[in-house]
C-alpha cells in the first residue's frame, strides 16, 4: 500500500529516513511522520535540532569507550570498582544489562560491536587494539567475555584471545545454557548441549 | 532495565525524543538511537534538517487539505476523475489505501481526524467546516463516509451528516461487514450482525 507514490516529496523524504531505521518498515514510518505532523512546532523543531547535532554532541569515554557526557565515564571514574576484572561487550546496552543484575562490579571495555566479514566490521573497526593495550598494561587479572553467543560473537572473542595469550590475564567467557524460567523441551538444542557439558556442582 | 540514568544527558535526550513516538518504548528507542550513531554523519545530519523544518516544509492541499507539494494537490487537479462524489476520510493513509483498493475515482476530503472528546478534539479542530462549504457549493451529488467503524467515527459522520440534512445529497458510508478471506465463526458479533442487516443482493 506504501509503494504508490507519496504526493508530497517532502512527506517521501521524511518516509524515507524513518523507514531507514531498523525494525520501521515505510508503513510505520508513515505513521511517525504523520504523528509529528500533529504535534506542536517546537516539539518536531527541537528532535529534529538534537538529531543534526547527534553525532558531535555524543561523547565517548576515553578509557571504556562507552557513550558519556564526561572524559571518563563515571563507572571508570567509580574507585569503589574491582579494578581487576574487565569485561568486554559489544555496547552500551549490554552494560546496562549487565549492571542491573547487580552482580558485576569490575569494570569494562565497549567494542562498539563484532567482527563481521558479511557486514564488512573487521577488527580494525572496533575498539580492539585498545582493548589489547589496557589488558597488557597488567591493570586487570581477569577478562570477561560477554558478547553475543553468535558466531560473529565466538569469532570476536577468540581473535582477542589469540592477541592476549602470552600474558597472565584469565580469560573466561559468561555462562551458556538454559535461562531461567525455561523448560527443557522448548529450549534450543544448542544451550542445552552447551548447558550440560558446562554443568555446575550442585550447592 | 531502561530505567536507570543513563551514562549521557544527550544520549538520554535522543532516547526520549524517539521514545515519545506512538509504538516506540525507550528499550527501542535507545536501540534506533545507538544505530543512528553507527551511520555516517551526513546521515544523521540530513534527518535531523529534515526534521527541524518538517513541520514549515509539509504543505496541504487548499481544497481537499490532503498533504501536498502543490497549493492544489494532484488528485483534486485530476479532471479524469468524477467530481461528483466526495470521499471524506480521517487521513492520507486512508487515501493511500483507498487509491490502492482502484475502486474509487472521485474527489477526497480530509477531515484530519474525527470527533473524540476523551482526546480534546472537537469539530473546530478538523476540517468539518471546510467540508460543509464544498458540499453546499452544489459541486457534489453524492458524500461517502469512509471513517473508522469506532464511536468517534460514527459520531463525526453523524455530526457532519446533521449539518448537511437539508441539502440534495446523497450521504452514504462504507460497508461494514465480514472481511473477505475471513471465516464466520471468527468475525466479531458486531460485524456479523451488520453484515446481516446490509446484506446485498447476490448478481
Amino acid at each position: 500500500m506504501i509503494n504508490r507514490p507519496f504526493s508530497s516529496s517532502v512527506l517521501e523524504a521524511a518516509v524515507d529516513a524513518f523507514a531507514s531505521l531498523p525494525g520501521i518498515g515505510r508503513k510505520t514510518a508513515l505513521r511517525l511522520v504523520l504523528h509529528l505532523l500533529r504535534q506542536e512546532d517546537s516539539h518536531v523543531e527541537n528532535f529534529g535540532k538534537l538529531l543534526t547535532t547527534l553525532k558531535q554532541d555524543i561523547h565517548y569515554c576515553t578509557v571504556c569507550h562507552n557513550i558519556s557526557d564526561t572524559d571518563v565515564c563515571s563507572i571508570c571514574q567509580d574507585s569503589s570498582r574491582d579494578r581487576t576484572k574487565l569485561c568486554v561487550v559489544e555496547n552500551i546496552l549490554d552494560v546496562m544489562a549487565i549492571e542491573n543484575t547487580m552482580q558485576y562490579n569490575g569494570l569494562y571495555h565497549i567494542l562498539g560491536g563484532v567482527i563481521s566479514p558479511m557486514d564488512g566490521i573487521g577488527p580494525a573497526d572496533l575498539e580492539i587494539a585498545s582493548l589489547i593495550d589496557r589488558v597488557k598494561s597488567g591493570e586487570f587479572s581477569e577478562v570477561i567475555f560477554a558478547l553475543s553467543p553468535t558466531m560473529e560473537g565466538d569469532t570476536t572473542a577468540f581473535f582477542i584471545s589469540r592477541q592476549l595469550s602470552g600474558t597472565n590475564v584469565r580469560l573466561s567467557v559468561i555462562a551458556r545454557g538454559i535461562a531461567v524460567g525455561n523448560s527443557l523441551e522448548y529450549a534450543d538444542e544448542l544451550s542445552l548441549g552447551r548447558s550440560i557439558v558446562n554443568r555446575t556442582k550442585m550447592e
